[in-house]
């Protein structure tokens, strides 16, 4: 089947739908429709699984809507682009990007900001911004929603162009699909958010794929210490082989681990720049607590459950700490993520490291429970 | 009276002691030792009040020792030095620095922080470094606890030499000594600590003496619009006349301040820098939430209540808000202070509006009420 052939129909396909909230995700046929002005019909060639799809399919989400099609961590091919659409075409290899870059709005032209608002409003809402709905549907026309304007566990799928950034052909698509989100957020939270400096300390809580993302790319950024905090030493062995330069349980300890991390610093006033890679409010805090005194940055790259609050004393704030986030590493996507996948061509990175598993997308519900059991960093999904 | 003539000796004098937490300071004579190692003690000619000498007073700063001489915004001329005390000379004028500046700590020297650590130990405990021990007694002898290492509601203090800057004999003394810890701590969050960029949106919670040294630091920074905050209407004109564009009344709304000055904000997204200026959590808070999205900084300059936490979303940090914190304005104090004074002298400052109110020393209760009236900015004490 030539997709070209499809160009301004509707392309049923395999799909795996989130029907509600905790219930396993049906592998089954959908319609996906021709993309509309401003919009990208691609083929998905390899899909990753991300907490963040976990975490809306758990029901935690409050903004969650059922039913979606969920995934956001991919790479594929155009299939056919709608009326308008300049900067990609057919045969295109692409990573659809959740946070989108139009660079046009506020946001984009600023330079400390990648928070695109263009289509904010309407991926928010699981639609699409040119008619306000969707384009997937079941065989007997029941809409389904989109999810982060992404909606990667369907082997077609339609983006707006401001969500899609074209790479290299080069670049194998089961591999660099990671650059859609975890590993590049946690590049970024160092690069671009924190700037970590040479010489410095660095802490980071949680061990799963964004925490060996912060660590890798701190042991190139030329941090003298790495520390990789996590309460499953299973995670250990990798994060040293990541560039941890020591792991630590906070269970081995019966105090609180921001003062364990104080005390093990390397000036004894805490930890240059800490990153919480996990979601967990009081990781946050901790994370905070243990920056250095004077000049530590705390960086939140997790995300965290609905309702829950960060707090901590003022004081820590009036004696020299810096509290902030990251979203998708600060990186501006569209204009960033090809660069992404220059540097893993040539062989600067661990990206294939990442990939802990792969599997045909039919056992998506399987890669869901590698997830949940934390023994996979990334699982991939590609296809048949 | 020669000053010089005590050198080396006890010298008796008029202070405000503080016996107890509540209790009105009792203006009596005091005995002040000479300084030993690495100390200076000087003549006090001019000094302020501010909220933390009041915060001490009121017993809330869980810190606070009893009895001892509060007092840190002044200005005087040194009367002796003790062994090993080179910086400055008997009949240099002066400005106490309850913040410290060594030069050798870690901390003085990094680029990044000015908070010494060098008497940092002692002057917590009211004590000096030398030998653990206090420079003031009651006449028969009861020793009273210094206060912030610089214990200026005393004719004659005793000071580390790392906490005394030297300043220009050209300087009057009764306006200058409130670089000492307010006006200077509100410029330097601007200059120093947010770097506030011309263009930009600033927002002022609280408009005492530090909001309005806040003010005009923006204005001169190049801020487009600055909106001054408070409850209390009557601190509008001081607020205008210092270059707030607005001013807003949270009373006046009945949603939350945050989203009130989001929707004034030029853009619709928030305000490029907030200040906190009270010390109250809420408001922190509130400073946070409205400072703007993708690049907003929120700084805390207010002393919170013990026991106070901030908390906010950690979705507030990931969509790009900073919370950072300030301690006299990032300023290295023996440094800068000189400069700061400088800077006065040629008319570039409004530093004589903030005093609104002159009292004689032996006045000085009156004074503490004046502060808690609301009614002034800075009430400043001579000695007859």
């Amino acid at each position: 089947m030539n997709p070209i052939c499809l160009q301004g129909k509707p392309i049923e396909c395999k799909a795996a739908i989130a029907w509600e909230a905790k219930a396993p995700l049906e592998v089954t046929t959908v319609v996906v429709d021709p993309p509309k002005a401003g919009e990208v019909r691609i083929k998905v060639v390899a899909t990753a699984l991300c907490h963040t799809d976990a975490y809306t399919l758990d029901g935690l989400d409050p903004e969650g809507l059922f039913p979606c099609i969920l995934g956001h961590e991919a790479a594929g091919i155009v299939e056919s682009v709608g009326e308008g659409v300049t900067s990609v075409a057919p045969g295109d290899h692409v990573i659809p990007c959740y946070q989108a870059y139009c660079g046009d709005c506020m946001f984009c032209k600023h330079p400390k900001s990648n928070l695109c608002t263009s289509v904010r409003a309407f991926t928010g809402r699981g639609v699409m911004k040119a008619d306000d709905s969707v384009r997937f549907h079941t065989k007997d026309g029941k809409p389904i929603y989109h999810f982060m304007g992404t909606s990667t566990f369907s082997e077609y799928t339609v983006l707006h162009e401001v969500s899609v950034a074209k790479v290299s052909k080069d670049a194998p698509l089961e591999t660099v699909c990671l650059l859609g989100c975890g590993v590049a957020t946690g590049w970024g939270a160092v690069y671009n958010t924190c700037n970590v400096q040479p010489g410095t300390s660095v802490a980071v809580f949680g061990l799963g794929a964004v925490g060996l993302a912060v660590i890798e790319a701190a042991k190139r950024a030329g941090a003298a210490q790495i520390f990789g905090v996590d309460i499953n030493p299973e995670k250990f062995a990798a994060a040293k082989q990541w560039g941890a330069t020591e792991c630590v349980n906070p269970k081995d300890y019966d105090k609180p681990i921001q003062q364990v991390m104080v005390e093990k610093s390397p000036s004894g006033w805490g930890i240059d720049y800490t990153f919480e890679c996990i979601g967990n409010v009081e990781v946050m805090r901790a994370a905070l607590e243990c920056a250095h005194r004077g000049w530590g940055e705390s960086c939140v790259i997790g995300v965290a459950a609905s309702g829950k609050e960060i707090a901590t004393r003022p004081f820590q704030l009036v004696t020299g700490r810096v509290w902030k986030g990251t979203a998708f590493g600060g990186y501006k996507s569209r204009m960033q993520v090809p660069g992404l996948v220059d540097l893993y061509m040539k062989g600067e990175t661990k990206l294939d490291d990442y990939i802990t598993h792969k599997l045909p997308f039919h056992a998506i519900n399987e890669a869901f429970e590698l997830l949940h059991s934390g023994k996979c960093l990334r699982t991939v999904l590609t296809f048949e």
